[in-house]
């Protein structure tokens, strides 16, 4: 049974993984009958977001770790207990989580760093030649950490996320969401989905494909 | 356009909304052509659960609306707000949120009550004979306010749920998760989801049925 890493960054688009996307990728994992392990790392969230309201919870707190039990019905493992060798790949999902959590991208844009851990495991698939899937501004933490490979990647059709992969040393390619931008020399896989997403099916699509993509490429 | 309110009651299985459960029903309204109002009452949690450790967080509180927003990509309406005329139908989704927060089936078993405004929202669709659809714990809610009609309902094949259903005066018929039970007379359909689920694709077919069918009964 393939076994792929579903890496978490809380749970709610504003300050977490983005839900629909966490949830379209698990079942198109299942329905491919590969193994799916939801891990995220044991950090503190850069903030909590108030999602009713969009404003900022001053003076509250969340763990990135525990709130990714949320969307994982409780099975989450610390990413720093888990090896790259034990997966067959791995997949981001998108949500703020990834650009606030994961990495620094929406406060620093093409400045931005990513997280230790979270970029020693990204690298490390990397090294060993194993699919790597990213989505909604996911890619700018694979931009960050395997730029220098001049990964092709998309975010949809942002010019200031284009601009800012680019400067991070990847190729953006435009996509439509229900598409995927594939990059067979470094087995990495993208889609835009709620980068660009107006409706569930339109990102749904472009999921399923970068899942059945990742699974094939193993 | 068809237009569907449906009920959330916060974030995560165990406080919460089942968050595959929601967006399963989501995704099969916009299938359907239909349009979904996210709402929930405007009440604190009863408690908070750490769903990576399954232990309740003493101390800390949240708000059902503002948790719900998270499912909702923002787009939560407070129910007391809402008028059923507004709508063709209403779909409960369940979670423990829905007998911890919309009712106290958790604490109080068949004694349970249910949150006013969440009853006479329930009873207000039933009435108007607009179709409700429940799925997972939800259904308790509707025997809670409902049972008198003697409406039929499932909650998959638990005896001590059932015999609450049966107790608050609903008639409980077994089902398999991919499957629904329908009360024509009362327009109800329900659905077990996670009372009995143990994977995705077996849930998700039951929800699409269960909102296949509301559709159909508007």
């Amino acid at each position: 049974m393939k076994k792929v890493a579903v890496l978490l960054s809380g749970s709610g688009v504003y300050d977490g993984s983005e839900i629909y996307e966490t949830t379209f990728t698990l079942l198109a994992l299942e329905a491919a009958g590969a193994e799916a392990i939801c891990c995220a790392p044991d950090i503190p969230q850069h903030h909590v977001v108030n999602h009713a309201t969009g404003e900022v919870e001053e003076g509250e707190g969340r763990s990135v770790l525990i709130e990714s039990a949320r969307l994982a019905r409780g099975k989450v493992v610390d990413l720093a207990e888990l090896s790259s060798s034990d997966f067959d790949a791995l997949i981001l999902p998108g949500g703020f989580g990834a650009a606030k959590n994961l990495s620094n991208y929406s406060e620093k844009g093409p400045d931005c760093s990513v997280d230790p851990g979270v970029a020693s495991f990204v690298r490390a698939f990397h090294a060993k030649k194993k699919p790597i899937g990213m989505m909604c501004i996911a890619p700018v933490i694979g931009a960050a950490v395997l730029g220098g490979s001049g990964i092709r990647l998309t975010i949809g059709n942002d010019q200031e996320a284009a601009s800012a992969l680019k400067s991070l040393g990847a190729q953006h390619v435009d996509c439509p969401v229900d598409e995927i931008v594939v990059d067979e020399s470094n087995q990495v896989v993208s889609t835009p989905a709620y980068m660009l997403g107006v409706n569930m099916i339109g990102v749904k699509t472009g999921i399923d494909r970068l899942v059945a993509k990742v699974i094939e490429m193993i």
